[in-house]
C-alpha cells in the first residue's frame, strides 16, 4: 500500500513518489538513532555510531518456521479485526476527500501489539504453543494490507460509487438509466470477488525476477521489513512497546474527541467541523480548521511540499480564482443556478481540477514509463538497474554484511516454490469466469470489452510491479483512467458508456494495483525470511476478506448518512463525481462545459506538465519549494478545510522536529496513526448511532452578529 | 495576600487556613527536593539527603544593602507594572464569583523574573549599578501585595459596589436614595486614601512583640521568604527560571485562547464561556465547563477539599434543592417572578447561603478568638505560643544553624527602626483626618460611627494580625461584616443604615486586613534580611498605588460591560448583591424572607457549625474528607460552572502528580499562576476594546435539535 493513495487521477503515483521516496531510508535510520539512544542512555546519538552489522546475523539463532507454521490461527483473527479496522479508516478518507494515507506503519504497530499481547497472556498461562516471529508477523502486515487495499481499490469513493443516481443526478449529462446502477451489496461483493484475484496470479510467475534477479528496490516494501524486524530485536521491542504507547494514548484522545464532538452536530452547518476559526467570511470560502484529527495525523505523515501545495492549491482556487469567477455570474454562465450545478461555478471547480489532474497525470505517466523502459533495457543487457541504492565498497564491512544478508534470504526465498502452472492456471481460469461473469453485472460492459483488458492486464501489471520496485509509485489509478476512457469511448454513450468506462476502470485498476501491492510484500517477505508461498496465501485470505468486510463498511456509511455523496455533506466523496465527470467526458467531449472553462482547462493541464517539469529539471535546492499540481488540485472543488488540518499536523511536526528531531522521528508516525486510528474506529460507532436513529442532542451553531440578534429575537417571541 | 479570599463572610479565613496550613512546609519541602534532583541529575531525590545547612550561612558572604538602597526605583516601576497587572486579575475574580486566589507565588514569579531580565540587559551594557538582591526581591513582592491588596478590601467586589444602584434596584427593600449612593471615580479614590492608611500604623509598634518576641508562624509570609531566599541561591534560581519559563508558556496559551474565545462572544449566551459541555439540562442547572483557564488554574492552587466542597454545594443546591423548590413555585413563592427577584427562588438561593457562610463564620471566629486568646496568656506567662514549629534537640545541627539564622535576622531587624512616635503620631493623624472626611463623602455614616470604629480598630487590627500569624486566617471579612450588622443597626433603615454599614465594613475591613498583610511582611522582610523600614516605606508606596490603580481597574470594568453586577451576565459581581442583602437583614430583620426560607437557614446555618466541629473533633483520618461548609456556600447562588473549572484544575494536578509528584509540586503553582495570569491581562485589551464599542464579530450559540430546526427554518425563509 503506497503512503497517499489519490484516487483522483493519474497523479496518483506521484504524491506516493514523493512521501515514500524519503521515507525508507530516513526510518531505517532514525530507528537505529532513536535504538542507539536508548542504549547510551538517552545521550546523544551520533551517526557515527551507526553500527555494520548483519541484519541476519542478529537472527542467526531464531530458527525460522516452516510455511504452514508462519500461517497462523491468531495471526488471521488479528488481521481480520484489524483489516475491519482500516477499512473503516480507508472508507472514511475516501468518502471525505479521497486523501488515502499509507497505514502501513499502523497496521505494523498495532499487529505487533495485538499478538504481543496474546501470546504474553498465552506465556503466562502456559498455553503458549508458538512464539510470536517476524515472519508470522509479516504475513499479518501482508493480510491486513490486502484487505484494506480492497477498502481503496474497490473504488467506493470513486468509479463504484460514480455509477450510483446519488452521483449522477448532480450531473445533467448521461443520467439516464443506461448509464447509472442503483447499488446494492449483493452485486458488489460479486464483482470485487470476480476482479479482486487476478492481480495475484499476474506477477505471481514474475517475483524471482522482480524480486532476486533486479534487486529492485520496493522503498515502502523494504521500509516496513526494516520496522519488522527492528521490532524482533530486544531494543527494537522496547522502542515499538514505547511507540505503540503513544500510539494509544492518541488513538484514544482521537477517538473521545470525535465523541464530544458528535453531541454538537445536530442538524447541519452544526458542530466544530463548521467551526469558523478563520472568520465567517473564509468560512464562506470553506478556509476554516475543522478539527478533525484525522487530517491532522494525515499532515504529520505526508511530507510538507504536499501539504503546503494543497494550501497554495487552496489559496489559488478559493481565494483568488472561483471569487473573481463569481463576480461573472449571468455572463460567463446563467445567474441563479444552485451552488452544486456544474453548469455554474461549481463546473468550473471541477473541470479545472481535472484538466491539472490529468496533465500532472500524463507527464508523471510518461516519466514512470520511460524509466520502467530504461531499466528493462538496462537489466535485459545485465547491468544494474538504473536506479539503485548506493552501494559501498565490495570489501567494506556492509558489503560483507550484506552479501551475507543476501544469502540468507535468497535460500529461503527460493525454498518454498510456488508452480508457475498454478499461476499461469489460476490467471486464466480466472479470466474466463470473470469474463462470463461481468457482463451479467453490468450489461453495458461486453465480454470482449472484457477479454481485451485481461489481454493487455498482464503486461500492464508488470510494468505497474517494476515502476513500483524502482520508484514507489503505483499508477493504478492512472491505468484505471485509461481504461474510462478507452472502453468508454468504445462503447459510446448510447450504449451505456459511461457506466461501462466505470466499470472497466475497476477490472483495470483491481489487477494492476493488487499485483503491485503482492511484490511488494514479497520484497517485505524476502528481508523477512518469510516463505513466498505463505505470502501467497495470506494475501489470498487477506483479499477474500477485503472483498466482503470493504462493501459491508460502504454499505454502513450509505445506509447511515443521508446525504453522502453530495458536496457539502459530511461525506461528500469528491472523487466520485470527478470520475463519473471524466467518464462522461470521455464519452461526450468537451460539450457541456461553461464558458471559458475549456480554455482555463487548458491553461491547468499545461501548468501542471510545466511545474512538474519545472521540478524535475530546476536545481534540486529550488525544486523542492515548487508545489506538486496534483496536491495543488485537490482542493480545487473541495475547498481548503481539510488542507489547513494538514499544515497544522505539519506545523506540529514541524515544532516538535524543531525541539528534538530524534523523537519526533520516531514518535511522530506512532501519534499520527493514534490520531488517525482513533478518529476512524469513532466512525464505527457513529455510523451505527446514526442507523439506529439516535441522534446528537445540540447543535452548534455559528452565526454573525446581526443574524444572532435577529435569532434571539425570534426566540423570544 | 492570604491563599484564598473570600470577600463573602466570616468563613474567609477558613478556606485561607487551609490552603496555606499545607503550603508552607510543603513548599520549602519540594523546593529542596527538585533542587536536590537537579543536582543529582534528576535522579530519584531522597528525604534523607536533607542538608542541614543554615540559610544565612549561604548567604553569609553577600552584603545587606542599606534601607535606602534595598528602595530602588527599579523595584518600584517593576511594583507598578505588576501592581496593574494583578489588580486587574483580582478584580476579575472579585467580580466574576468572589472567589480570589492567592497570587503571591505568581507575583513572586513574575517579580523575579522582571527584574533579573532588567538587571541581566543593564549588565551586558555595562550599566549595572546595583545587584538584584533577595532584599529588593522582598521589597518588590510587599508592594505589590500592598498594591493588589487593596483591589480586594476595596471591596469592589463587595461592600463598594452594593451601594450603587445596579445593585440596590436587584432588591426590592432599602432601594431609597437614603440608602444607596452612585459611583464615581472621585469619591472611590478619596474614601480608599482615607482608610487604607490607618491598618499600616496601628501594628506598627507590636511588629517586634509578633516576630521576635511572640516567634509566630505566618506560614504564608515563611513560605514566600523560603521562595525568595531561594530564588537567590545558584541552584534556586536555576529553577526559578525553569518555573518561569513554564508560567510563561501557559500564560501565553490562556492570554490566546481568551484572545481566540473572544471572537465568538457576540449576544450573550454565547462563545465557550455557554458551551453546554455536559449536556444543554445541565447547562440549565448550572453544570457546565466554561473553559476558563483561570479558574482550572485557581483549582490548581487550591487544596483538592475546597473543590470537591465546590463541587459538593454544587450539587446540593443546583442538583438537588433547586429543583424541589422550584417545584413548590405558586405555593412557597409567587409564580411568575424574574429568576433575579429575591421573593423567588433566587431568595433561597442568597439567604440559605448566607446563613451557611454565617454559621461558618461564626464558628471559626470562636475558634481563632480561642485560641488568640490561649497564645496571649501563654505568651504573657513568658510561655511559647501555644501553636509551633516542631523545634529539634537543642544540640542538634538543625538547632544551631537555626539559632545562628535567628541571630542575624533579629539583628538586622532591630536595626533600623521605626520610631513608636511616629506610628501613635501618624495613627491619631489620619484617623481625625478620617473622621472628618468620611461623613462628608457617606452623610449617612455619622463622625462618631467613625470614632468608635478607629478606638474599636487597633485591639481588632492585633487580633487578627496575631491570630493570622498563629493559624494564617485573616479574619477581615468577618470584622467588616460585624460593623455592618452593628453600625447598620444603630443608624437604622430610615437614616440609610444600610448605606453606613456598608461604609463602615469597609473602614474595618480596610484596617484589619492591612494590619495583618503588613505583619505577614514583616515576617518575610525578617527572613530574608529586609529592613523593617524599607518595608515600610514599600507598603506605604503600594498602598498609595493600590488606591489610585484599583478605582481605575474597576472603572474601566464598570464602564466596558453593559450588565456589570447583575447575576447570569459576565461580570455578576455575586458578592455584592450577598453584602447588600446583609446589611438589609441587619437593619430591617427578617421580615422580607419567602416561605419556609427562615427555617431553611437555620437548619444550614446550624449545619455549618456542626460540620466544622465534625472537621475538628473527627479522627484526622476521616476529617480531611469532610466538605468545607463555606466553600459549599459559594455555589449556592453562583452555580457550579466555576466549581467545574476548578475540579478540572483539581483532576490535572492530581494525574500530574500521580505522574511525576516532584516536577507537579515544583511546576504546578508556576503552571496555575500562568493560566491565571494569561486570562487575566486578556482583560485589559478586551475591556478597551469593549470601551472603543468594537463587538465581536460571530456568535457560537447552542441549541436544542428542535430549536434549531425552527431556528433554521426561520434563517432560510
Amino acid at each position: 500500500m503506497a503512503s497517499i493513495r489519490d484516487d483522483e487521477a493519474t497523479g496518483n503515483g506521484y504524491l506516493d513518489g514523493e512521501s515514500q521516496a524519503r521515507e525508507p531510508e530516513e526510518q531505517i535510520l532514525n530507528h537505529r538513532k532513536v535504538m542507539e539512544q536508548e542504549k547510551n542512555g538517552l545521550e546523544d546519538g551520533d551517526d557515527e555510531k551507526k553500527e555494520v552489522m548483519s541484519t541476519e546475523m542478529i537472527f542467526k539463532d531464531k530458527e525460522v518456521p516452516t510455511w504452514r507454521n508462519q500461517l497462523t490461527v491468531r495471526a488471521f483473527v488479528v488481521s481480520f479485526l484489524l483489516g475491519i479496522l482500516l477499512s473503516v479508516i480507508v472508507m472514511k478518507f475516501n468518502l471525505t476527500t479521497g486523501i488515502v494515507p499509507s497505514l502501513n506503519v499502523s497496521a505494523g504497530l498495532l499487529g505487533f501489539f495485538f499478538v504481543k499481547t496474546w501470546t504474553k497472556l498465552l506465556e503466562r498461562s502456559g498455553m503458549l504453543k508458538q512464539p510470536f516471529t517476524r515472519q508470522e508477523n509479516t504475513v499479518i502486515q501482508t493480510c491486513v494490507v490486502a484487505t484494506s487495499g480492497i477498502a481503496f481499490s474497490g473504488g467506493f469513493g470513486s468509479y463504484l460509487f460514480a455509477m450510483s443516481e446519488t452521483i449522477s443526478k448532480q450531473v445533467t449529462e448521461a443520467n439516464d438509466s443506461q448509464n447509472t446502477k442503483s447499488l446494492s451489496l449483493g452485486w458488489i461483493i460479486g464483482f470485487l470477488f470476480t476482479v479482486s484475484f487476478l492481480g495475484l496470479f499476474s506477477v505471481l510467475p514474475l517475483r524471482k525476477i522482480m524480486i532476486i534477479d533486479f534487486k529492485l528496490i520496493y522503498p515502502s516494501g523494504t521500509a516496513t521489513a526494516h520496522l519488522i524486524n527492528s521490532f524482533h530485536t530486544p531494543q527494537g521491542a522496547k522502542l515499538a512497546k514505547k511507540q505503540v504507547k503513544a500510539l494509544g494514548k492518541f488513538l484514544s484522545f482521537s477517538f473521545l474527541w470525535g465523541f464530544f464532538q458528535w453531541f454538537y452536530t445536530a442538524g447541519s452547518d452544526c458542530g466544530f467541523a463548521s467551526f469558523p476559526s478563520l472568520g465567517l467570511k473564509a468560512y464562506e470560502n470553506r478556509f476554516y480548521f475543522d478539527f478533525s484529527p484525522s487530517y491532522v495525523g494525515v499532515g504529520m505523515i505526508c511530507p510538507y511540499i504536499i501539504n503546503i501545495s494543497l494550501l497554495v492549491g487552496a489559496i489559488l482556487s478559493w481565494g483568488i480564482m472561483w471569487p473573481l469567477i463569481e463576480n461573472r455570474e449571468g455572463d460567463w454562465y446563467k445567474s441563479g443556478l444552485p451552488s452544486s450545478n456544474l453548469h455554474g461555478i461549481q463546473g468550473y471547480r471541477v473541470f479545472i481540477a481535472i484538466a491539472m489532474i490529468l496533465g500532472d497525470g500524463l507527464y508523471n505517466f510518461a516519466k514512470v514509463l520511460g524509466k520502467t523502459t530504461t531499466g528493462l533495457v538496462n537489466q535485459l543487457k545485465n547491468k544494474e538497474p538504473s536506479v539503485i541504492l548506493p552501494v559501498a565498497d565490495k570489501a567494506s564491512p556492509e558489503a560483507k554484511a550484506a552479501s551475507f544478508d543476501d544469502q540468507c534470504r535468497t535460500q529461503l526465498f527460493l525454498q518454498d516454490q510456488i508452480p508457475s502452472r498454478l499461476a499461469l492456471g489460476g490467471y486464466v481460469l480466472i479470466a474466463s469466469i470473470s469474463t462470463a461473469v461481468l457482463p451479467q453485472i453490468f450489461q453495458q460492459l461486453r465480454w470482449y470489452y472484457v477479454l481485451v483488458i485481461y489481454i493487455f492486464a498482464p503486461v500492464l501489471a508488470f510494468c505497474n510491479a517494476y515502476g513500483c520496485g524502482l520508484t514507489d509509485w503505483s499508477l493504478a489509478p492512472t491505468y484505471g483512467k485509461l481504461a474510462i476512457f478507452t472502453i468508454g469511448a468504445w462503447a459510446g454513450k448510447d450504449q451505456g458508456g459511461v457506466l461501462a468506462g466505470l466499470a472497466a476502470c475497476g477490472v483495470m485498476m483491481n489487477i494492476v494495483s493488487t499485483a503491485s501491492d503482492l511484490t511488494q510484500d514479497f520484497k517485505t517477505g524476502y528481508m523477512t525470511l518469510a516463505s513466498p508461498r505463505a505470502m501467497f496465501v495470506s494475501q489470498v485470505i487477506g483479499t477474500a476478506m477485503g472483498c466482503v468486510i470493504s462493501p459491508c463498511v460502504f454499505w454502513l456509511f450509505y445506509k447511515a448518512y443521508d446525504g453522502i455523496g453530495t458536496i457539502g455533506s459530511q461525506y461528500p466523496a469528491p472523487n466520485a463525481l470527478v470520475f463519473r465527470n471524466m467518464a462522461i467526458l470521455g464519452v461526450d467531449g468537451f460539450s457541456s462545459l461553461p464558458r471559458n472553462c475549456l480554455t482555463l482547462c487548458y491553461i491547468f493541464f499545461a501548468g501542471a506538465i510545466i511545474i512538474n517539469a519545472f521540478r524535475d529539471f530546476a536545481p534540486k535546492k529550488w525544486a523542492k519549494y515548487i508545489p506538486l499540481p496534483m496536491a495543488m488540485a485537490i482542493p480545487f472543488y473541495l475547498g481548503s478545510y481539510f488542507a489547513i488540518d494538514m499544515c497544522v499536523g505539519s506545523l506540529v511536526l514541524f515544532i516538535w522536529e524543531k525541539i528534538d528531531k530524534v523523537k519526533a522521528d520516531a514518535f511522530g508516525p506512532a501519534v499520527a496513526s493514534g490520531l488517525i486510528c482513533g478518529d476512524g474506529i469513532w466512525t464505527l460507532p457513529s455510523s451505527i448511532l446514526a442507523l439506529a436513529g439516535v441522534k446528537p442532542p445540540i447543535c452548534m451553531k455559528f452565526l454573525s452578529r446581526g443574524t444572532n440578534v435577529k435569532v434571539d429575537k425570534f426566540l423570544n417571541s
